[in-house]
């Protein structure tokens, strides 16, 4: 790991700054690369159809044989979730630690490539050596147990990496962020620290995960003859066992309900990161076999997604559950951006239902506020500021921060996807772009569908589609059959078959004046069908529909 | 005005109540029926390409002859929209204040229809007489000018409506809501309050409108060599009035941009409701006569609106206006349920131009928080309390509030769009239903796009459709063309020919069983067609396109 020649480390961010959530970033000496998380992104509202995004790595394939390793910060989606998608291109080791590779493993195994790829476990306070890199994860504190932040040994410098993060001095399980850690690897000098920006709009510390148990306490004992049905986010493991110590000490049974929580509660009990105690938990299908009083029921759904366990619940369609005048609902969590619609729909629809609905004090984030960064800055001191997790917008707060603590402009990097950012002991600037972006997933098409086929789906929302069929006979000589129209999406057609029957007539007094004109060319007569029908529909709705003259030729 | 026979007075919410915005309410004594507010509401998200949404009033329509007026309570979207379309279907006079009417009479010129509706302009204090009613125009104050809460005089009691008020003690401009009024009229003894709920759930009292005056002249005192560009709502006259106020006090000229915005801001100043010190405003044209840090912009987009002018503004879009370094803008405004992710978008994208955006303590709501809300149930003192306004959290919320007050659940109504509320001094009950709902107006066409084709449109913006087209001889003898298939919005074509093509060649030997079965009927082979490529197109994409067969015969 000794310095060679002049060569500097590049980072080179793939995603996660554009496209928020998608995280990757590569981190390049000479012939070798590591990767740092592998996340996706949850489509954008006008990504039509689209299931999820992932980043384009075409730089990796393309330096396929200098990439060493993958290196995971912790188990959350926008983080782990592109990793069957980029492994199937880009073969190398995963590295994390025990419960992010338990979560992997389960999503491996979900796209059956559990033996193709490997994983290993690293723990924290341990190093790995990927070729010109050390790696050394340090315990930090998350909404998710055994979150990692990375010192990242090259031979030009080491830089701090703090992945998703807060400081929490009393968490729920485990040890608390361990802080003489950052502070001892701060003392031998940082060349650069990216630090987690998503709370760095919002002053102050962010709570302890513990405090929300004790708000648990106080909501359980204010609601003794109550069914307690807590919805929470399945991958917050502390927040269950919160959760289940209130019950518990309340004599409650615990039920769980909704996949991806009783999914991760199993792996996080099988690698001992949740404890429950016995004769707690019960089937959901037992919980007719005692009081409601005596229940609690642990559920997804808190963002109000439809399909979720709480969603369906509250729209009367789940199977087992159906919501009573004596359900108090606690929301553990607030509303990601753009879910506040979807979530008040589900409160409006339990309170309707006559249950209580209770949506305070009973969530913490788990990301650090600009007190805990500037913890952070004071105990690494790098030399290099790159704010990294978290829109523009969260960046750019943290760079006012680090404004703050004396940083000035030319030491802090606000870096876009696909930047090459060389830096060593003496300078460090942007050299260069790489191929970036999201590559789009639906069903199993990976990529196939980009901006035509959105474009279209776009129109096809808004205005729907008409055909105009036409039959034609060999050399144009006359026409055999049609034209005809058909729409969807369009308008109701029992309510509009004047409006059909005009457009139809007006198309045959086109297809009949070029017939006539003896033009054979089928791009000019599904020009002319397609000028002249949206026009027509134009001047009659206002509206403008995907258009789509066919003609067969027999 | 006297009671005759035992009659009782109707109350029957025709929208507002499930579709929020909506608002819309039938008062019914007898003969006579008065309509209070005529709103619209903005398409749910499920609603693809729907423009809006306007309240089903088939009960109006067939009670027509005894519709005696329409009364508006103030000039949001929410209370007026609709008037162009219902107008059409119902025919009765329209009352409001000057600025109400003003607002609607510029509605009716963009609809063509200023001469065919009457209005009729009424003070605060006056009443008016319609049929077996007498309605009130009591002064309230609101985030628009020139709001009203009614009092509905009818022969078995008093209604007090209140619109959509907040208290302000020191309103921009005008008087303070007429509190002595509401306590007179409590007095005489009120059967039942009808009171805004938006902000029900919020503890203590809405600040003065007045109090955001002072915040700008600090911000504009921090900014003396920025260009300030301030965005906020454009029907908020009184918001407007003190960054006029504001910039004039700094130097600063003023130049307006948006449509809405410049339109509302000509009606206010025709009719007196804005002071604009001479040579303050400009055109957005002259700008560039004047040096950046002596200029203030006033626009539209505080919503993240795609087409507004600061969102055009911050995609570069913008024909007039560049967002440079030296910019400061200034969010007068809290985003609405639902805009988060575009606020955020446009706030993105401002800061990566270089400019400052502040995001704080420059709005104030326009509704009553939960103290206002006891205030005026303690200045009414209704037998019958009726929350409207809100979603049904929010209507909760008010109930929760009005028990506090000592009023029992027998004297709550949650009511649902199309009750039919009858009360008199003995009693209260929901009595019948009434046809409501919501119609979608989408380009010129009312109503006649309905779940059919929403149902279409949702599948053709998530997975396209894909056309199967079929020349067949007379009496289906043989296949004369095709099958051929062509698809919008499914795949990428280029990077699926080898699907397309595998598609076609299965569809082929498909139809040629089919025809050599003699299977003559249509549908059949149509259903084979869907089936067979449903299947195929699922088994390889997991997608679940529209498929349509299409049959020529010739």
């Amino acid at each position: 790991m000794k310095k060679k020649n002049n060569s500097k480390l590049k980072i080179i961010p793939l995603g996660g700054l554009e496209q928020i959530g998608m995280n990757i970033t590569a981190f390049e000496y000479e012939d070798s690369i590591i990767v740092v998380d592998c996340g996706l992104s949850f489509p954008e509202d006008d990504m039509l159809g689209v299931d999820l995004v992932i980043p384009d790595v075409t730089y990796l394939e393309e330096n396929a044989d200098k990439v060493k390793g993958f290196v995971i910060t912790h188990g959350h989606e926008d983080h782990i979730g592109a990793i069957p998608y980029i492994l199937k291109q880009v073969d190398a080791t995963i590295y994390g630690t025990k419960l992010t590779i338990g979560i992997i493993d389960n999503k491996l195994k979900e796209h059956g490539m559990l033996r193709q790829v490997k994983r290993k476990v690293v723990k924290h306070g341990q190093s790995i050596n990927l070729g010109n890199f050390r790696i050394e994860f340090i315990k930090t504190n998350h909404s998710i147990v055994d979150a990692s932040a990375l010192a990242i040994y090259s031979p030009v410098g080491i830089v701090v990496h703090t992945g998703d993060f807060k400081i929490d001095y009393t968490p729920v399980f485990g040890e608390a962020i361990d802080l003489q850690r950052f502070g001892e690897i701060g003392k031998k000098g940082v060349l650069a620290l990216m630090c987690d920006s998503t709370n760095a709009e919002r002053p102050g510390f962010t709570m302890s995960e513990r405090t929300v148990g004790h708000t648990f306490d106080s909501l359980f004992a204010e609601h003794p003859n109550n069914r307690i049905i807590v919805a929470t986010f399945a991958s917050n493991v502390d927040r269950v066992q919160q959760i289940i110590n209130t019950s518990y000490k309340f004599g409650r049974k615990v039920a769980v309900d909704g996949r991806s929580m009783v999914n991760i509660i199993a792996i996080a009990q099988e690698y001992g990161y949740i404890k429950i105690p016995d004769n707690t938990l019960i089937d959901i299908d037992h919980l007719k076999n005692y009081p409601d009083e005596k229940t609690t029921i642990i559920t997804t759904g808190s963002q109000g997604e439809s399909m979720a366990a709480l969603s369906r619940m509250a729209a009367s369609v789940h199977k087992k559950i159906s919501i009573m005048p004596n359900d108090t609902v606690i929301f553990s969590s607030n509303p990601i951006p753009g879910n506040e619609k979807a979530v008040s729909k589900v409160i409006n629809e339990l309170l309707q239902k006559g249950a209580e609905v209770i949506f305070q004090d009973t969530h913490v984030s788990g990301h650090a506020c600009q007190e805990e960064i500037k913890l952070i800055y004071s105990l690494v001191k790098p030399k290099y500021a790159i704010p990294i997790h978290g829109e523009y917008k969260h960046r750019m707060a943290q760079a006012n921060v680090v404004k703050e603590l004396g940083y000035d402009n030319d030491h802090i990097f606000m870096l876009h996807s696909g930047d090459v950012l060389e830096l060593d002991d003496e300078s460090a600037d942007v050299t260069g772009k790489v191929q970036e972006g999201g590559i789009l997933v639906d069903g199993l098409g990976v990529g196939d569908v980009g901006s035509t086929v959105l474009r279209d789906r776009k129109i096809l929302s808004e205005h729907g589609i008409i055909i105009v069929v036409l039959t034609l006979e060999k050399g144009c000589a006359g026409v055999l059959a049609g034209p005809d129209i058909i729409s969807r999406g369009f308008v109701y057609v029992k309510e509009s078959e004047d409006l059909i029957e005009e457009a139809t007539v007006l198309l045959r007094e086109t297809v009949d004046d070029i017939i006539s004109r003896n033009i054979s060319d089928w791009n000019k007569i599904k020009n002319a069908i397609r000028d002249v029908l949206s026009d027509f529909v134009w001047r009659k709705t206002k509206r403008s529909p995907m258009i789509m003259p066919i003609i067969m030729e027999v």
